[in-house]
């Protein structure tokens, strides 16, 4: 029996994904990330540039899951203010991190390292930081809160740093069927599949594509037999309501 | 003095957000209608497949905001659950809806109309159906709370359909400023700025593009001539340290 595998929250912070201005996707990258390292990913939110709601959403996350991983509010602006707010979730002060303050000094020029970049050293006690091959700014870690930037290439470098440090679990497999007919045609055996296959999860997404109705299906589970099996009932089941389909991926 | 602004929350619904399967564009698209409605967007989440997740944040975002809009799980298959979890996150029974099973039955040939399809017909007791001009299956209605579509071409037809019925606000405007330096050089500027005009919000959002890094500002109010003169003090504050920019949008 394998360990129950690590579960995994996501706050994004930012008045810019609020707004609509910004079209989230660390959200997307994060999420495909922990699928790999078979941890799983519960939940996402998505809160504003506003310190008690960003208390009270890592407050909440926190407490609930084994991980916590934030993107957005970590840069010199004013209205970066992530890493007071986790000082405050936590209840601890916040400071310049020596090694952060040297590592920007050595970034910029005698005269051009300002106060303001110099917020960018600022964690809250006790944190860890979290260094990235792309940002000399970096992230940081308390508790089981990872703080990491919202620009999407810096994220995913600090992302590439986290990975290896989380507990991993059995990967979630997954293998998708790419079905020539609507929906409802094939629900009713689906649903029959899924009660016979309650190791794994059965996803059915429609789609509208060139004028047509599909739909994928999407088997997903840790054991790549009962995967595989469920996977060769759906086609069966298809066959027999003689509906065109193919497998398209596994993985 | 304005009403103050009608308040909302977006739930996403759905495993295969939180897999990382699929890019969720829905949130981005509520967004952008709700600022041109004038009404705050203050939070979303993202939730998978599972009643007691969906039912616990349709209560906690119901009771906090004047809307809560949900996309996703409204289809005919198993995982379709989120007409089952809304009806018992309002405390009410579930049953099909007379005018969406004749809407469904007049869209399917004989015998075509299976119960599964019929599924789509299931509405909290209490629920008003939101039509729209894309998908037969109707969304809906119960309370402050609208279930739509996770397909993206039906939820934008569904918020097309209950964008009129929602209480307007004053839109919020917004100007962007392109800037060609880091944020560490104009951040002190900026937060001067920000003290100084507190009825508007500057956001400054970094990029790297094309090897340069560069720094969008955006001003964003409810007052159109508040918006301005932030705008203009940021610029002749970036005009004072020499930093080349240009307005690109206004709105």
């Amino acid at each position: 029996m394998p360990d129950t595998p690590a579960t995994a929250a996501i706050l994004v912070i930012g008045d810019e994904i609020l707004s609509g201005r910004t079209q989230d996707t660390n959200t997307n990258h994060i999420a495909k990330t922990l699928a790999v390292l078979g941890v799983d990913l519960k939940e996402a939110r998505v809160v504003g540039d506003d310190q008690d709601e960003i208390v009270a959403a890592v407050n909440a996350l926190r407490d609930r899951y084994d991980y916590v991983f934030t993107t957005g509010g970590i840069g010199p602006t004013h209205d970066d203010i992530t890493a007071d707010a986790i000082a405050a979730a936590f209840g601890v002060e916040i400071d310049y991190h020596p090694e952060a303050l040297a590592m920007l000094a050595a970034r910029y020029k005698p005269g051009e390292f300002n106060d303001m970049r110099k917020r960018m050293a600022r964690v809250p006690l006790g944190a860890e930081l979290v260094k990235n091959s792309v940002s000399t700014a970096p992230g940081f870690k308390i508790g089981n809160v990872y703080v990491m930037a919202g620009v999407p290439m810096v994220m995913r470098a600090m992302m590439e740093a986290i990975a290896p440090t989380l507990r991993h679990g059995a990967p979630v497999l997954s293998t998708t069927i790419s079905v020539e007919a609507g929906e409802g045609k094939i629900a009713e055996g689906l649903a029959r599949t899924q009660r016979d296959h309650q190791t794994v999860a059965i996803g059915s997404y429609p789609f509208y594509r060139d004028d047509k109705f599909g739909v994928q299906l999407v088997v997903r589970g840790r054991d790549g037999a009962e995967v595989e099996a469920a996977a060769r009932a759906i086609e069966a089941m298809l066959v027999e309501l003689a509906v065109s389909h193919a497998r398209v991926t596994t993985q």
